[in-house]
C-alpha cells in the first residue's frame, strides 16, 4: 500500500472516530446554498466561506467554469434538493489562464510515446482555458447560468473572485444586477 | 444584503485574518493527488480524507460521476499540474439514485409556469442518474477513466464508497486490479 493511500486511510479512521451523530444530517442543504468553484489545491471553500457539514452543495472543476456538467449539477441541486442561492467563485492566478486549446493539444501530442496514451482524442476536447481577465470570464460564466432556460428567475446568483494570496472573496457580480437578465 | 451573503462575508473576514503565509502555496498539489467526489452537502473531502491546503485537487459534481467535464479537469490536473494518483469517491444514499432522466424531465415540465423557465431544454440534458448499486456505478465510472485514451497507464486510480452514516471510506476498486485494463 503506497504512502497516499496509507495516509488517507489513517486520516479517515480518525475522522470516523470523531464522527459523532453527523450520520443523521439531511442531504437537503440546510442553508439552501450551492457553491461552484475551482479544483485548485489552495482553495478550501468550506473554510473560506464558513460552511459546516450539511450546509451547502459544493461543485468544483478546472477553473470553476459554468460547464454543462455544472449546470446539470445545479439543476439537480435546486430542483431535487431545494437550493435557492448559488455562488460562482473563480480565483486569481488560476492555472486555466495563459494557455489555449492548441497549446493543450500539443502538450498531449508530445506524450504519444507514453504507455496507454493516444493523443488523437485531445483534438476532441475543449479544455476550457480562460481568456481575458478572470473578472471578464466570471461575468460571462455567470451570465450563461442566469440566462439558462431551466434556471428560474427566483434563483439568486452571485459572482465572486477569491484572492489566493490573501484568502479574500471579492464581489464581482452582484445578484441584483445579474437578476436583471430575466 | 441577505442572510447567506452576510454570513459568508463575516466567515471570510475571519478566514482572511487567520490566513497567515498560505499565500505562498504552489498551485501544484503537494501530494500529487486529485479527488473526484459528489457535491453532497454532507461530504467534506478535506476532512474525511485528511487533506491540508495545497495538497490535492478536488473535483465535485452531482454524483461524483466521471463525466466529460471531470475527465477534462483530471487531464489538466495531471498534464499541467502533475497529479499522479486519482481517487473517485462516490457515496451511500446518494440523491442521484432512484430517479430516471424521464422523471427529471417531468419534474421540470411541471415548472412551465415558473418565471424565467422553459422546460423544453430538459429533454436535451442527461441528468446522469445512477442505476444499479453504487458499487456497480463506481466500477463503471472508474473503468471509463482507466480506459480513456489520454490517461496514461502510470496514473494510479482508486475507487471508494463513502458511508454517509459513519464517515468511513470503503475500498471498492483497488488500483492494482484496475491497472490491468491497460
Amino acid at each position: 500500500m503506497d504512502k497516499n493511500v496509507k495516509e488517507i486511510h489513517a486520516a479517515n479512521a480518525r475522522y470516523v472516530e470523531g464522527f459523532g451523530d453527523k450520520g443523521s444530517l439531511s442531504h437537503h442543504p440546510a442553508r439552501n446554498i450551492a457553491i461552484v468553484t475551482c479544483m485548485d489545491c489552495r482553495l478550501d471553500p468550506a473554510k473560506f466561506a464558513g460552511l459546516a457539514k450539511g450546509d451547502a452543495h459544493v461543485i468544483r472543476n478546472a477553473g470553476g467554469r459554468v460547464t454543462d456538467d455544472v449546470i446539470r449539477s445545479l439543476l439537480i441541486s435546486y430542483k431535487m434538493l431545494g437550493t435557492k442561492e448559488w455562488f460562482v467563485i473563480q480565483h486569481t492566478h488560476c492555472g486555466m489562464m495563459g494557455f489555449t486549446n492548441e497549446d493543450a493539444r500539443e502538450l498531449f501530442a508530445s506524450d504519444a510515446h507514453v504507455h496507454g496514451i493516444d493523443p488523437t482524442e485531445a483534438h476532441y476536447i475543449d479544455f476550457m482555458p480562460i481568456s481575458g481577465t478572470i473578472e471578464e470570464n466570471l461575468v460571462r460564466d455567470v451570465r450563461r447560468l442566469r440566462t439558462h432556460p431551466l434556471v428560474p428567475a427566483s434563483i439568486v446568483i452571485h459572482g465572486y473572485v477569491y484572492d489566493v494570496h490573501t484568502g479574500r472573496l471579492i464581489v464581482v457580480e452582484e445578484a441584483e444586477k445579474i437578476g436583471a437578465a430575466k
